[in-house]
C-alpha cells in the first residue's frame, strides 16, 4: 500500500441505527485499529431522502436550526432546516414539517392535508439570507400541489368570489385567481433545486392521486377529486403563470409540490442523489483519493435505482476507483451491483433481532471495517 | 495474482446448517463466480467434536456406516462410525453411541449410563480390518471410565464374588477384579487417539464427577460416590495392570472413558484438533497452498482454544500464508484471534432469527465468499 493512502468514506445514513457521519466514524475506527497511516475523508452521503439534511449539514458543516410550524392538519409541529457550511445554502425536507409520519393513521386526508409548513421553513431559510436551496420532497401526508408553500410565501390562490381557498387537495377545484403579487420578493433572487426520485406525473392513473393518494388516507372517491382538482389546478396555472408543468415527469411527486415548487418558486427537479454529489463536491474528493468506501443500512436489488451507494460507486468508477459498500441488510438478486460496486460485506455479527442489529450499528460497522481493513494489509 | 493461485477451503462445519463439506462446496462456489482460474482444495476440517467422523470421511473419500448398539441406558441406538479413504482407519465420536443428546433430561443419571455401544463401536471398525482407530470422546451421557466400552469387547470387570460387575459409574465401587483374556486380541496391533479437550484429571473436586457429573444428572450425594468410585477403578487399574492413569490430564474427559481407554486399549489422549489436521495432511496441502480459508459456525473468544479456525490459522501462519475466516456468528473480543487470522468476516444478511440463519447457511456462506473473491480480485 502506498505511503499516503486516502480512502473517501461516503456512506448514506443506516436507517434507525446511525447517522451517514456516524458511519464515516466508526468505519474510520475500525481502519485505524489497522493502519494509522490511511487518510480518512468523511463525506456523510444522502440520496434526498430522509436524512439528506443532516449529511449535508454534517458534511459541509453547516447547522441545523428547528421552530415550530404548522403540521400537515393545521396542529403546530417542530420541524427544522439545515443552513450549509457555506451559510448561502438552505436545506429543507418537505417531511419534517409536511410528512406523512405526522398523522396518525386514521387522521390521514389528502383532502385536507397542507404544505404550509415546508413554505414557513423555506421563510425560515431565506431570513437566513440564503442564496439556494435544495428541497427534499419524499414522505408527504399531503396532496395539495404545493398550495400551503405558495400560501406561506405570500401568494394569494383565490376562488371565484375572491376568497382565499382553504387547506388540502380538496380546495383546489374552486381555484379561479392566481395572485403572486406578495409572493415573498426574495424567492426572485434564489436557486432552487428540488430533489425528487419518482417520475410521477401530476394527473392521470399514474399520477400523484392515484399513485400515492391511498396511502396517504384517501378512498377511491377522494382519488378521483383529488385528481380532478390537480388537473384543473394546472389548468389555471398555465392559463395564468403561463406554464404548462401537467406532464413534466415528476411534477406529482409529494402529491404534486413538485409542480407547485416549479410554477410558483421556480424550483428545478432533479435526482436527488445527483445534487447530493455535487452538494458536498463528491467528484473532486473522489479523485485524488485511492479507494471508496459507501454503505446503507439496507443494500438490495432497488439501490442501483438512485440509492447513495449506487451514486458514489458511479462517480467512483469514473475515475477508476475501487468501491467497498457496507450493509445492514443485503437483499437478493443484487448482481447488477457489481458492475459499480466491488464488493458488498453484510456488518452483522449473527442471527438477532433488528431491534438488537441497529442498537449495535457502530460497533458492528466498525468491526466489519476494520476486518476489510486488516484483508487489504494483507493484500497490499 | 499468479496465474494458478491455490486456495485451502480447510472450514469446520456450521452446526446445524452445514456441514465442512458443505462449507468448502459453498466457499468454492462463491469463489468460482468472481474467478474460475482459482483452484480450490477443499479440506472438511473438524476439532475432535461433533462432526469430526463426518468431515474425516468427507476430507479423505470414506464411508460411514451405521448399526445398532447399546445406547447409554441400555436401550438400542442406531450409531455410525466412519471408515476413512485409506480403508484402514476408522473414525468414532463416542456421542453418537453414548452421548447425553441420547438420554432424555429425566432419565439421566451417571450411576448407570455405560459405554457399552461405544465398545460396540470400536467392535465394528476391528472387524473392517482397520490398523488405526481415532476416537472423538465429546458429548457423553457416562461415568463410567470406559468400563462399558471394555466389557463390550471381552474384558471381565469382576467383583470380590467374581461375578461381572453392572453397567454404569455406581458399579465401580465393586471393582475386584480386572480379567483381560478375553479382550478382543485385535486391539494390541493397531493404534488409538483419542480427540480430547480437556485437561480433566479422573477424580477430586476438577474431575469428572464434580465437573460433569451434575450435567449428566448426578445430584450432590452421586457426585460424591462416582468420585470414590472412579478413585477405586484407578487404584484397580494401576495394582492390576501396572498403569497410573489418576493424575493423567484428559483422564476424566467423558466420564473417564479417557483413562480407560489409556488403560485398556493403549490409547493416547490428543488435542483433536491436532489429530484432525495430521489425519487430513492438512500442513502438506497448506505448504503448497497461496492461500487459506477457514471458518465455523461460531468465532469468538473460545476459539483460540482448539477450534478448527484458529488451528487451521496456525499452520498457514508456520508457512506464511494468508488466512480469512468466515462465521455465522462472530462474538465480542476476539482480538487475539488476529494473530494467527487476518481477516474474519460474517456471513449474515440481515438481521433474522437463528432458524432462517441456519436454513440458509449455503447461500450466505456463497455471498460473503464471493465478495471476499471480488475484493481479491480488486487488490491484486
Amino acid at each position: 500500500m502506498k505511503k499516503n493512502f486516502v480512502i473517501v468514506l461516503a456512506p448514506d445514513s443506516f436507517k434507525e441505527s446511525m447517522t451517514a457521519k456516524d458511519a464515516c466514524e466508526a468505519m474510520e475506527k475500525g481502519i485505524k485499529k489497522v493502519n494509522k497511516n490511511i487518510t480518512c475523508i468523511h463525506i456523510p452521503m444522502a440520496d434526498g431522502g430522509e436524512g439528506t439534511m443532516q449529511s449535508l449539514v454534517d458534511a459541509t458543516g453547516g447547522e441545523v436550526y428547528s421552530l415550530p410550524v404548522m403540521g400537515p392538519l393545521g396542529d403546530q409541529v417542530e420541524a427544522c432546516y439545515g443552513i450549509l457550511g457555506d451559510g448561502q445554502t438552505g436545506v429543507i425536507e418537505m417531511a419534517s414539517a409536511s410528512g406523512i409520519h405526522l398523522v396518525a393513521t386514521e387522521r390521514r386526508n389528502p383532502l385536507l392535508t397542507t404544505t404550509f409548513g415546508t413554505g414557513q421553513l423555506i421563510h425560515a431559510c431565506l431570513d437566513k439570507g440564503v442564496k439556494k436551496l435544495l428541497i427534499g420532497i419524499g414522505g408527504s401526508a399531503t396532496n395539495d400541489g404545493g398550495a400551503g408553500v405558495v400560501q406561506a410565501l405570500g401568494g394569494k390562490l383565490l376562488d371565484s368570489y375572491g376568497k382565499e381557498l382553504g387547506f388540502g387537495g380538496g380546495e383546489l377545484g374552486k381555484l379561479a385567481t392566481i395572485d403572486l403579487a406578495h409572493l415573498d420578493a426574495r424567492l426572485k433572487d434564489i436557486t432552487i433545486d428540488v430533489a425528487c426520485d419518482v417520475n410521477t406525473p401530476l394527473c392521470g392513473k399514474y399520477g400523484a392521486s392515484y399513485m400515492f393518494g391511498p396511502q396517504k388516507g384517501a378512498t377511491p372517491q377522494m382519488v378521483t377529486l383529488l385528481d380532478d382538482n390537480l388537473r384543473h389546478y394546472a389548468d389555471s396555472i398555465k392559463r395564468q403563470l403561463n406554464k404548462d408543468i401537467i406532464d413534466v415527469q415528476g411534477a406529482g411527486a409529494a402529491g404534486g409540490l413538485g409542480a407547485g415548487l416549479m410554477a410558483f418558486l421556480n424550483g428545478t427537479l432533479k435526482e436527488g442523489i445527483q445534487l447530493v454529489i455535487d452538494y458536498v463536491n463528491l467528484e473532486e474528493k473522489i479523485k485524488e483519493a485511492d479507494m471508496v468506501w459507501t454503505g446503507e443500512g439496507s443494500i438490495d436489488c432497488q439501490t442501483q435505482y438512485g440509492k447513495t451507494p449506487f451514486g458514489v460507486a458511479t462517480i467512483a468508477k469514473k475515475y477508476q476507483k475501487p468501491v467497498i459498500a457496507f450493509a445492514g441488510r443485503i437483499g437478493n438478486d443484487i448482481d447488477e451491483l457489481y458492475e459499480k460496486i466491488d464488493a458488498i460485506f453484510g456488518i452483522m455479527p449473527e442471527a438477532t433481532t433488528l431491534d438488537n442489529a441497529l442498537l449495535h450499528g457502530k460497533q458492528n460497522l466498525e468491526r466489519t471495517a476494520e476486518n476489510v481493513a486488516r484483508f487489504m494489509r494483507l493484500l497490499s
